[in-house]
């Protein structure tokens, strides 16, 4: 499968005239059909809830498309939480799977009625102590321990992850509970991310069902939700064969059948999490050669930086790069592709091949919908950019402002530095 | 040598009264005893001038003690320059060392006198255009290609560095640029972060001295300073040997007496552009532990994360910790330090042998004055802290406010959800 820019040369140079590049630019048309698609894989399940991971794309007009499709938001910060309340996302919309979590939160998240996803036993009696008693519906984390069958570098495995509860805790966590009013309980885990494989979800499903039946039985507890977490990812390079939902779905459909339909169980519900899947390949980093340098190699400077999408820089992430109105020219030339921060990481991509670029050329960096305007930073006082919605109708509309220095600055507002700064 | 924090339990304790955790702090008595003790290792060079990186450390509190020893400021983009204005820093106060620049950056360095410090051979056409003409003093960055002599991770060997020009550019750069009316140049180059070892600035001040002779005797050329850039760095383990700046200072002396001082160019300023030197060890991260863990591992979560210190997390840096009151307990405990972030990797430390901790102890980890809060990021909703000032009298001032939920939120503040999210 080859990587198609959901924008031409003409449609973005349209946009540039009202939104100067860099902005990142999300497909709405896109996000609506893989939502569909993933209820689709899933409808055999009556219960089937996807909670986005509101980190990986944090913008409410986003999450407001996938509201459409039934999803909810799973949060892990009070800012999260605040952002899902806003847009309506409140009581079973919110699955609030956090870690090392602050009391003010679990009290929070309590006030929306939102689900309580426990990372560890001790945080029962933080959530006691923060609500007031336990709220009826809860669910908790699951860490195996040990290696998974499937895994990647991006995280490490189980045993040494630092989510979930033990396989004796997680029973000791359900007894208790349930001796404190918990009625309806969900179990979660998270075990790989960002895997592109159509084996992860049902193999994890599977480790989870015999685990829900095994509670069930022992404690005589109502398993009302299974949570498969996120970890369905896509592929980031051209020749990447993605994650087929159908597949996937039709794969958990069997192991819930094999499990949990013979154990009287046929009427829990299953749970996602996906970020990256739900948005990942529906938003672009567009941004504009500004630069051209021929030193010990070729380098192609463009207005974007590592402040905007972190992950090339970072992680070493490969993003693939469309020239736009060069997408059947011959990739004949050889170029690490340069941001502007004063750190030699900061490429986009490094002896990539691709058509000649000249000066005002666009390029369109694909891929950048999930965990890219997120996690922007602020490193060498480079400002974040503006997201776009390119609507199913073409037209395209502002769903988040660049920032300016008054942004940067704004925590020295307290300050008389402040308006000496600003005034400019 | 061992690290001691500038703090005691005690007086964390009295701070957090008014500042609740986490906090960056720095320590201001340190901050001027280097600063003092490096101009005292240059002493030997009359117009030796250090100018602060101030991507590494952006506060203009900050800033403000190091121009108290005429340091200056190193600048990479726009709202650097406009907080270097701010603090009074502008003329030759300011070097502009940027790459991949947009040329409104030029222009506006240049209205401010600042010292253009150019990375490539086609930014002398950009400069000129930006600014109606080139200023009457300019620097140049140059990349020597291939391997240098001193090498770490950090950064990739000069011939695959993005920065400078080679070396049959430079001397074309300087060719034009004097044809086109600039009376005085630096030269400048970076080509290795974070060494420790006192070899490094000598090594490269050799190859710059010899590079500024052939300048100076084949163009005629008036070289007027040369730049050592940065690269100096501190050891983030207890057992780590810190650079001597005095052996640095004279081993420059050296080569400068060697190589310079035979041509005729005793004149020659020396300039560096330290970030992590003139800071890092002088600023803390203090946190208070909320969590602990025992799972498949020992985990103390705290109420820090990577939005506030990203360099563990994403480079597996080690930063050392201290339990504060606890210096001198055994460290019969091995924890995984965890931060609240939903990524496994949003860890302080690994495996780290540190004395028992109690929930409510206060860790203080060390050396996050530069690259520190800088770095931070706002990924999964988290809020960067305050940062505070440890005066030499003994009082805290803070020194930049804590981000809040408007802060994360302003970038949607022309849209009506906005007012929906901050009403809560």
């Amino acid at each position: 499968m080859s990587k198609t820019p959901f924008l031409t040369k003409e449609k973005a140079k349209e946009i540039i005239k009202s939104y100067p590049t860099p902005f990142h630019i999300y497909d709405e048309k896109g996000i609506r059909e893989n939502a569909q698609k993933l209820n689709e894989a899933f409808s055999w399940n009556k219960g089937y809830k996807e909670y986005f991971a509101v980190k990986a794309t944090p913008n409410p007009f986003l999450i407001n498309i996938l509201r459409d499709y039934g999803c909810g938001c799973d949060c892990s910060s009070m800012t999260e939480l605040m952002l899902s309340k806003a847009i309506g996302a409140t009581g079973d919309d919110i699955m609030f799977s956090s870690n090392d979590t602050p009391p003010d939160e679990f009290k929070y998240c309590n006030e929306l009625g939102g689900i309580i996803n426990l990372d560890d036993i001790t945080h029962i009696e933080a959530v006691e102590k923060a609500c007031g008693c336990l709220p009826k519906k809860m669910s908790c984390r699951y860490n195996p321990g040990g290696v998974f069958q499937i895994s990647n570098s991006i995280m490490d495995n189980p045993g040494d992850a630092k989510y979930g509860m033990t396989h004796e805790q997680i029973f000791k966590a359900f007894e208790i509970m349930k001796s404190k009013g918990v009625e309806e309980f969900g179990i979660h885990s998270f075990l790989c991310s960002n895997t592109v494989t159509n084996d992860y979800y049902p193999l994890l499903a599977k480790m989870l069902f015999k685990l829900a039946v095994e509670l069930k039985n022992k404690l005589k507890v109502n398993i009302a939700f299974i949570n498969l977490s996120g970890g369905v990812g896509i592929p980031y390079t051209p020749d990447g064969q993605p994650n087929d939902i159908m597949k996937i779905g039709d794969g958990v459909r069997r192991a819930y059948e094999e499990i949990l339909t013979p154990a009287g169980m046929g009427d829990v519900a299953i749970y996602t999490e996906m970020g990256r899947f739900m948005m990942g390949p529906y938003g672009a980093l567009v941004t504009t050669a500004i630069n051209e340098k021929h030193t010990h190699k070729e380098y192609i400077g463009v207005d974007a930086c590592a402040a905007n999408l972190m992950r090339p820089a970072i992680y070493g992430a490969y993003h693939h790069i469309t020239v736009l109105g060069k997408e059947n020219a011959a990739c004949d030339h050889t170029y690490d592709i340069t941001g502007s921060l004063c750190e030699n990481c900061d490429k986009f991509a490094i002896d990539r091949n691709l058509p000649e670029i000249e000066m005002g050329d666009i390029l369109y960096i694909h891929d950048t919908g999930a965990h890219g305007h997120s996690m922007g930073y602020n490193y060498n006082g480079k400002l974040r950019s503006a997201e776009l919605l390119l609507k199913e109708d073409g037209s395209v509309e502002l769903i988040r402002r660049a920032e300016t220095p008054k942004d940067y600055f704004a925590t020295l507002d307290c300050f008389d530095i402040y308006n000496k700064i600003i005034s400019e």
